[in-house]
């Protein structure tokens, strides 16, 4: 599992000529880093007096942060399987016309396997953008500064996840499937890069 | 060094309680992230026929990368230095006047250090940026998302190392470094993060 690889070697591939690791894979790290980071402030808060109050809410933050930064981690994987997929399908052969349907079908699957595995790295990361703006709102102040790397690194990840989304739909020929997925996005995006942004003001003010 | 490391024990140990690594080393990580993926994007245009034209700026925009990559992996380890040694000041003894004039001055010279460790993050980030919108003007089509992900990379680094450098600034007393810093930050904001955008938008347009 390229995760299980050191840092500089994963980014030694992602420089590399080769199709993945990829922006997808970058992604889903950004992802989990962004919920790390929500898990440390949580980390940092719980057990602290002068934060007591709110003891009980930055555990089910840390909870969830924690389901998050799993399942982000893990998608760097899926989002290779996903792309590898589509590739094998586009070289299938097509000299026949019964291969050439066997083919047309494979890469319909491909690019929506290749369309979910960014559809699901930016629904966790919206997620992760809406812990990083708790945790910034009530967490502890001296570490707020995390709360706001945390919801930058979330936005860039459902940003770069959407743009995965987008160069895979106009080929799909099935248009609720296409319509459903590229709706679901533009959603995502309109709703939690906002609160991204809010986070990273109300960090700067309270710094 | 903990880019030495495999990229789930960077992930669980920015998760974790201790102070380092924390935003900064995110930051300097997603830098180096965009730069690996302005190199692949260099990497999967040159030697393509369709894009001689473009091939030895390619090649020149893959060194530039390559060279921040390089320095943005080795701020991983300056920012927990910085951060560790602002830290040790922190933790000096205050009984005497002379030991709390010592304190205060290596609290002093710890947070510089601890402000142009972020700043120097903030540089680079805004190069890697440059580098993604040429490449996503000029290079292979076929691969523009990863040019597009590499300028939201470095952007979000840019903007939580500009969370870093506006959190020390404000306990520094040498009113020049503090105010020069403070003006070269902004200044980065301003110019940078548009190219990002512009980046972004074209790599859409483009998909």
């Amino acid at each position: 599992m390229i995760v299980e690889q050191p840092v500089t070697r994963f980014l030694d591939e992602l420089a590399s000529g080769s199709a993945t690791p990829g922006g997808g894979s970058a992604a889903a790290i950004m992802g989990a880093m962004g919920a790390a980071l929500v898990s440390m402030m949580c980390n940092l808060t719980i057990g602290k007096k002068n934060y007591a109050e709110v003891e009980g809410e930055m555990r089910s933050v840390l909870q969830a942060a924690e389901g998050l930064r799993k399942r982000l981690a893990d998608m760097v994987a899926e989002d290779i399987a996903a792309f590898d997929g589509l590739m094998a399908a586009y070289g299938l052969p097509k000299d026949t016309d019964e291969q050439k349907t066997l083919r047309s079908a494979a890469i319909q699957n491909g690019l929506k396997a290749a369309t979910d595995a960014p559809l699901d790295c930016a629904r966790a990361s919206a997620d992760v953008i809406a812990l990083s703006l708790r945790a910034a709102q009530v967490g502890n102040r001296n570490v707020i500064s995390d709360a706001g790397v945390g919801a930058l690194a979330a936005q860039a990840a459902l940003r770069s996840a959407a743009l995965n989304v987008y160069i895979n739909v106009p080929s799909i020929k099935d248009e609720v499937f296409a319509r459903s997925r590229r709706d679901e996005i533009d959603a995502l995006l309109a709703s939690a890069v906002p609160l991204a942004e809010q986070a990273f003001e109300l960090v700067k003010t309270k710094l």
